[in-house]
């Protein structure tokens, strides 16, 4: 079984659902997995069609276009399409700690992440290239000066380019990514933010959860935007904790839960779940 | 805005959704809600369609047959048609004990458990009427002699059909039905049982866990079938629980969860997303 | 059994816990439970201790007195005691929103919130005396004028003092009471907040949540100081919420762990396992 | 900071936790953390009581046998005392199956287990050897024929005496151990179920749980005994699932769960905070 899957988003109107399901009943093949749905407030359509393209009449390099005339019909789609033999490439971004790499390593190699290749780790520091390359992973050393940020993610952009990188993944990189960056990698790059957004944003948060007194703390994926911790939620989770938990207690459950949720994230985005429509997603789940 | 909800199972093949879904678009309304699943392992095909008929070229009247021609096209097609103006008609039964029965209640006053009416509350004790009558609904009690359960279930027989009911809840109801009348009422019994199936099946749960030393306490609603406690499982829930629960701890800790999983199978399956395959469900949440 | 309840802190120091259950040993019974924990980084000391007085060579009355003397020993001791045969009395202030009210009220009458009274539910609206007589308790309305609190304040002071109340329970009750009354009432009001604080402080927090976008929603129990919002938290959870869930399920699952929240804080504060440190709380659950 | 853990248990009467407090505070140093619970229904006497002896009157190596004598005035007390500068000794058994082994590795790597040392990795297959070494460990490759379990069981024997191991972690082991060795190491034996026990006791739990339509799996770790998936159970957790989730996604789901609740119960047991009772554990977290 290929299984071809299709995203996409308008503004609401009769026969969307029939004039896509239609063309691929005729033409491409049989449907596996629908959701749909549609937004009373916000008079939105969203829409993820997973189908089987084995017994297609039209060649997997014909669809694209077909699916564009069925598309035209309605102004404002926007849609992306993708097929279960292309393998997404997948970079790494981190710093010195380890936890959520290791995380997204083993799943990897575990099969956990669907069909998806690490096609690089890129570190500010070299402290996991024996990590990365334990799990046969390249390993690019990418020094980030204060003084000047613009020539790392010069070179971060070659190594991304040169390893044609879909996606990238920031597994407590600690270093802020320019506008410029994250609006060509627009709903492309996923951090996880060590809080339950919107408590608690900026630094040491654990500290600060211990210090208020609270009984859960969370971790938050998003992708990201210029505006720092601000861009679309993809995925949350908490854990409780108590008066016993002294802050390297707060911090082991936090490693706990941003693993969780970034390898949820991740796996949700290369599985083609996530819409996002401004500043929110619809993660077909 | 006038919902149309349509559930419908039968073997997979091409163009179902197209079929169902042109009918809508060309007819009778805008899609609001798709939910489609195949499943690989048994060839199965689940839909859950709900679109607003309140545009549609068909009267309300004339739909139903529609879609039977529709689903003709497919040999094994078993669907399901509801409108969203149409109340669905509640019978609760219970026995002594009232957390389930309170809940419900106050859950319909609120509000949250969509478009339905609470007909009848039925039981074999008069210590929940005024209970029941507190929340406006009428109260029956039929009393069930070990001797001749028979007379019972003619005489809450009579009770449905008098109020039309369409969906019976029982609510810590602590007398088995006849195999007869869970036949006649495939699939329209919901009944919560406080345990996390299949563990603890049988009598006194809490006590079995605590005994045993277990974790984690859960609830389970599942419809109800002519083999006890071995029907389809619509929902579950669990609580943490530790040595310092008594029994009696336990027993809070399981009301709480038991609550929570009833209603929520009642409105799951009063927003009709439900689907029974054989001896599991389907649930489009 | 009837036992006996302390709760005490004070700056930790070598020999606290000997001298309290040498003391117990020696006069007064034998003990059930003992949670103490000392904290490295603020050098603090808490201890809850509860012991059967069934044996004891003291007189109820005698007890106080004693643990005064023992207290004494260690400067800055702050303590509280109390007896199992000594129903807490308890205040409920409601608006016209019902289901925390409701669920108080029921788990009382369940046997579940201990050895407690609901000596009165106080509201500023009329439409909740029904519930409140259902279940046998003393409805007071109490109007506020936006123009004078005051007055309101006032009254409901009167009743407070009428009913012999130790316990304020704000079942979402809509007016901010006045520094003095809480600064009266210090560490014996509690609220519940429709937030997961510090997430979403102020008005309309679900619309706030449905617009940003976040997975999970919660709610926060916490004792109520000068500050708004911003008293010792007692007790948080959070429910998962989904691009599906429309502003008002957003409500119904905020009632639900709001429900679940409020209880388990108000149960924890009658079985005595609460102390308040600055603006925490440590909760010996 | 250097701290002593004693754990005891006997059966409950006045003046235990006195006699044993009054020993710390005159003698031993200053008391950290006491956690005591008496079972009404049993009577029986439970306790974790830990203190800082870096004051201390007695020297570490006189610190047990005080205990011994304050022991002593309860007939059948049951202890344990250990000392936070000695580290635990660890071995892990596991088969082909790496998600458990990395997950211990690399949280010991992170410094969340406390103080321990994995002194050794045993297997009866070759090809986790790589992944030990990876973090440092010693490996051992000891291979089990199904006719003659009893040698490979004597060479693990040797490699825990020669390595002085306390604990042994079944991280995946899928080989069953004799009745002799698991009496020889009582209470210091740790499993993970891939099951939410007493549900789907047996092979292919995964399998079962989609047959039977659960919305719910889980994981056990537990205490081996003779008795097969019958010892004390230390922890559990389960994880939400639906009819989306073919076995594969079961099985990745587990994984996590399992993940989880083993490194819990290693870290609870390492963190002297289990007492085993019966068939039943007390842990004080």
């Amino acid at each position: 079984m290929l299984k071809a899957k299709l995203l996409c988003s308008c503004t609401d109107r009769t026969g969307i659902v029939s004039a896509l399901t239609a063309f691929v009943a005729e033409y491409a093949g049989n449907i596996i997995d629908l959701d749909q749905h549609s937004e009373e407030d916000t008079g939105r359509f969203f829409m993820r069609l997973v189908w089987d393209i084995s017994s297609s009449r039209l060649g997997k390099e014909e669809i694209p276009g077909a699916i564009a005339l069925v598309a035209k019909k309605f102004d404002d789609m926007r849609w992306a399409l993708s097929f279960g033999d292309e393998a997404a490439r997948v970079a790494i971004f981190c710093s010195k700690t380890r936890h959520c790499l290791y995380d997204l390593l083993l799943r990897k190699q575990l099969g956990e992440m669907g069909n998806c290749e690490i096609a690089a780790v890129i570190s500010n520091h070299e402290n996991l290239r024996n990590v990365t390359e334990h799990f046969g992973v390249q390993f690019y050393h990418v020094p980030v000066a204060e003084a000047d940020r613009g020539e790392a993610e010069q070179r971060q952009r070659e190594i991304l380019r040169a390893n044609n990188v879909d996606l990238v993944v920031l597994a407590r990189y600690m270093r802020i990514l320019s506008p410029e960056f994250t609006a060509d990698y627009e709903n492309r790059v996923i951090n996880i933010h060590h809080s339950f957004l919107p408590a608690f944003v900026g630094a040491n948060p654990y500290a600060q959860a211990r210090q208020r007194g609270v009984k859960i703390i969370g971790a938050t994926a998003h992708y990201v935007t210029p505006a720092l911790d601000q861009g679309p939620i993809i995925a949350q989770d908490v854990m409780h904790v108590s008066h016993r938990d002294a802050v390297a207690d707060l911090v082991r459950k936090g490693r706990d839960v941003e693993r969780q949720v970034l390898s949820k994230a991740v796996r949700l985005h290369l599985a083609r779940r996530i819409l996002v429509d401004g500043n929110r997603t619809i993660v077909f789940e």
